[in-house]
């Protein structure tokens, strides 16, 4: 049965019958209902293809429902007290990309990593989502593939998609335009949250590898592109890929919400993990500070990976200087670790085991809350 | 301490120097990063005043956090088997209205509105909420004013603006144009959630008044204006008011909220409310089905409330069919519940003391799932 709680706003008239009505009616305001019902009809499966044994099936509902705890033994996932995180982010103008390509069943991806990601740095396992998507009209394929890659990214993160709310505004968005939001919601013992206290000079911080450019920095990208006369539907040389320009572009947000919760759950005791950034707009500097106190820096060696051929083609494109582009984009790394020196060696295995791409980046310093990063050409 | 949970999207840049760069940089996309510096801290206190003692502080968090239970003594809060409720929602093109009439300080009430009631019809008691608002450019003061009416929508709401995401997208939305969407998370003890099994025949239905149209029928109400050609800075006469139509239109929903939890809590061990429905889109006969089973019909008596004047004026200048009107509109109830008989009069007397007006609509029958509604005119 269809969760209704996923709602298309607007579909406020019944059918349309043939002999037309004399006055105004809400579908000649430009809503198109029978498209939002069957669009709303076609994603049920989207949705339960989510759901573990937590959601429960609420039909005709006005909101989704998740159960946090079981009660049941055989779980054994009862919270002593439970710390709710929440969070809500967008993938920004990376939907440009995906409205110019026309490619849409990816950037559903980006919008739950945007979210996951920045969930379990607080030390939180996913448990929903929620999804906001405004149209100019109901296009049934479009939406589908929209819903499909944000089904996709939920099934990544291990959470479950329980309702979302799609509205039709064609006076606010152009033909084909589209918006996206996310809204996720995770879980955290409050003793094990994250905190920024608990980073301690001597820790070693890990970086793990990013899927490409992610969701951030898509403003200046697509400047870059008009900039340079770039062609979204070539294979550059320079790229060294087989995808084109907008395949590699479009390629979604790694999520890492897998890796990372099974890591916290491998050291439930030890307190291994002194912090996590997830390195979004604002890069490594703006983002890895946050995991910091304001009594030590992270020191970064540049050296220590090796920045993909996308962010080297971009810079070269658009003359961008290399503080803006560190500034602007991830750089290869988009996820961060600082852990106790003694367990480095052993997180690193254990996140390379869950096919994560592990480097040791630097370390933990007495410092002023910064992170210094050590020039590549220095 | 500023919640930096609440960010924004695009400030990836850091300052502009006196000194061009020769390059691209992320400021000549068509990103002011100052301006939305200066928003995302002026917005402190908003968040600030809705928080309770629930939320953790977290400064430079990625997310944010709220503490579910209480495990000191005093609060008493526990949950035993916590269900989380939750939902999203804009607040669709009474957006519009909001940027034609320039006042932005009220669709954040909408916005919060919308996801609070639709929460406490699963009975929940909202906790927390996060918005996410994209615009064309930062305009500081149209932002400021979004953000205080969310965050007073919060306080009626009883939940906490914890984060919230605010994108500058300046080739999706036009100069001026925003649009909001809203998520908002509740709990309730699993043995307290509504069910639809529970409503059987002789319940009474209650109905608590709307404030107005709410948030729903706008794309409807705005092709009215247009083709009566209604002036919105007029005091119409129809309209028994002082207040223009434009203010009449952009008038908040009204939040239910406290009523209903207050009511709740009170009922804490007898099962008194059998049911509840948010009318929204789709009046009263798409809604209230909702909270039915199929073995039960809503009866209900069209005269038994007054439909406020709007109603008519916009059914009037649109020429709008009496069913159009009933499944667009609220028609002046925007709350319903569904009651044991013995109890009808104490819950109504009990909503009147938190200040709603209630109105007996009339009963629940044998039947199919329908809302059945007796006209005015028969």
């Amino acid at each position: 049965m269809l969760t209704r709680t996923y709602r298309l706003r607007m579909t406020a008239t019944g059918k349309r019958t043939g002999s037309r009505s004399k006055g105004l009616t809400y579908a000649e305001s430009g809503v198109s209902i029978e498209a939002g019902d069957k669009f709303v009809g076609s994603i049920g499966s989207l949705l339960r293809r989510t759901h573990g044994q937590r959601v429960i099936d609420n039909p005709g509902g006005f909101a989704g429902l998740l159960r946090l705890d079981y009660n049941e033994q055989i779980f054994k996932h009862n919270y002593k007290d439970p710390v709710l995180v929440a969070c809500a982010d967008g993938v920004g103008t990376k939907v440009h990309l995906a409205i110019e390509m026309n490619k849409h069943d990816t950037v559903g991806i980006d919008l739950v990593a945007m979210n996951a990601n920045d969930l379990i740095v607080q030390g939180a396992e996913p448990l929903l989502f929620l999804d906001y998507i405004a149209v100019n009209s109901v296009e049934q394929d479009v939406l589908y593939d929209i819903v499909k890659g944000i089904s996709d990214g939920c099934k990544q993160a291990g959470c479950a998609l329980i309702g979302g709310e799609t509205a039709e505004m064609n006076d606010l968005y152009k033909p084909k335009d589209y918006d996206l939001a996310g809204f996720s919601v995770g879980v955290v013992e409050l003793k094990k949250a994250t905190n920024p206290m608990r980073v301690e000079p001597g820790d070693v911080v890990l970086g793990l590898e990013s899927s490409g450019v992610h969701s951030n920095g898509y403003s200046l990208v697509r400047k870059v592109i008009e900039h340079a006369k770039l062609d979204l539907n070539k294979a550059y040389r320079e790229l060294e890929s087989d995808q084109t320009l907008g395949e590699v572009l479009l390629e979604p947000t790694r999520i890492y919400a897998a890796s990372i919760v099974k890591l916290l759950r491998a050291y439930k005791v030890k307190k291994v993990i002194s912090g996590m950034a997830h390195i979004t707009g604002g890069g490594m500097e703006g983002n890895l500070n946050r995991a910091l106190h304001e009594g030590v820096d992270a020191v970064i060696d540049e050296s220590s990976w090796e920045v993909p051929p996308v962010f080297g083609f971009l810079q070269k494109h658009g003359n961008i200087e290399e503080a803006e582009m560190r500034r602007v984009f991830n750089m290869g790394i988009g996820y961060c670790l600082i852990v106790r020196p003694t367990f480095a060696e052993a997180v690193k295995r254990r996140l390379e085991k869950t096919g994560e791409r592990v480097h040791v980046l630097g370390k933990v310093s007495k410092g002023k809350g910064r992170v210094r990063i050590k020039n590549r050409s220095a």
